[in-house]
């Protein structure tokens, strides 16, 4: 079992023109990894994977497991063996990611992070299910519904990625939440620690495997300049 | 062995201020490939990896075959199984870019090219060696020797990444060379066929090896824009 290595399905670059079919399913996903995100077909909602198991937060509020022939345009996995912990209390996203980054000399590393505990505010948004054709990431994501929670018990999961590689990826953080009771789930947009775990995993190795038997990505022209932008604009 | 991987090690990225340092042996990087390209510690030439065995292009024109025990900064390999073969005459560079993106559709594909036959003309440069503290790869490459031949047998090697991955790797073509009998080769800067064999190999997976337990990769700060220029100018 590889654990120096995020396995990454698709480009987030392919999301940022609307190519949102799924095309690799959750089981095959997950021989690559145990824990990550993602998006499912059509953009529908936000994946979470923790512990073997995916799970989607949909547009409704409602968080259930994702079936193995469910397919994804986008995820990111790795195999769980962090090399650091810590623990944290009373701080915010951005002195969060600030602290993180720093400690633990990211800026030009990938990372996996996942904190658990007692989060004092968390604020999540999920994206919408689309219908073909497809609209833009940007367009798509225009009015998304945002969910909140206080003192809530769970799992913040994803990554730190050196922002070169902005346009395969999310270029700095990319993080999920996901509840203890499965209530509450998403794109995290905001959240507060109280009291919780931090683990971050290190890796030498970034491994993108590319949709290249779709036709629509094939015949795509993608737009470096339009892909930064979008991104920073649908995912920050 | 896989044959759908392109494995690389470094980013074109960390080139780009001049971190030349060597930091995987050549040794260890033909364990992951048979066939590819790079280039040496100290940005010293151009590499030239062909059945199994590294050569260095040298900046005084000669060339020589790679010790498992030398380092380099920067390079990319593959196990070759090539899944397209065709026959080219009296083509150019350029039109030989065109026609192969819209022949085996890679646009968005990680592809190896290799052309075996005999060349018209070919034009080459090769990187001279630096000594620390290291120069900017623009400012290291900005004098180099150039070198010629006409009716050259020889073989060209490189890769053809989508415009996503530019920073990470060159985006577009990358294209090294090596004459049959040794006494040409570097970086490719022109070139005219007048009978040769291409092979395409596309690949589903792009697999980078970062050196994150070098110190000077991970304090560096670098600047994605500062970098698509650089590339631009010192590797086209």
């Amino acid at each position: 079992m590889d654990t120096t290595t995020i396995f990454q399905h698709g480009t987030l670059g392919l999301l940022v023109p609307g190519l949102f079919d799924g095309t690799i399913t959750a089981g095959e996903l997950l021989t690559h990894g145990d824990t990550g995100i993602g998006t499912l077909d059509g953009l529908n909602g936000e994946v979470i994977i923790l512990g073997g198991h995916a799970y989607q937060a949909r547009e409704d509020g409602q968080i259930r497991e994702i079936q193995p022939e469910e397919t994804l345009p986008f995820a990111s996995v790795h195999f769980e063996k962090p090399d650091i912990s810590a623990q944290l209390a009373a701080i915010t996203q951005t002195d969060f990611e600030q602290q993180v980054v720093h400690d633990y000399r990211l800026t030009n590393v990938f990372a996996a992070i996942r904190v658990d505990g007692t989060f004092a505010k968390v604020k999540t948004r999920v994206a919408p299910r689309q219908e073909p054709p497809y609209k833009t990431l940007v367009a798509a994501t225009a009015t998304q519904p945002e969910f909140t929670g206080e003192h809530v018990d769970g799992t913040i999961i994803g990554y730190y990625a050196p922002h070169l590689f902005q346009g395969a990826t999310v270029g700095g953080f990319h993080l999920h939440f996901l509840s203890k009771d499965h209530q509450l789930g998403g794109h995290l947009l905001g959240f507060e620690v109280e009291q919780a775990t931090l683990k971050v995993q290190h890796f030498a190795d970034f491994h993108v495997h590319l949709p290249i038997d779709n036709e629509a990505y094939l015949q795509e022209q993608f737009d470096n300049e339009a892909i930064d932008h979008a991104i920073n604009k649908a995912e920050r």
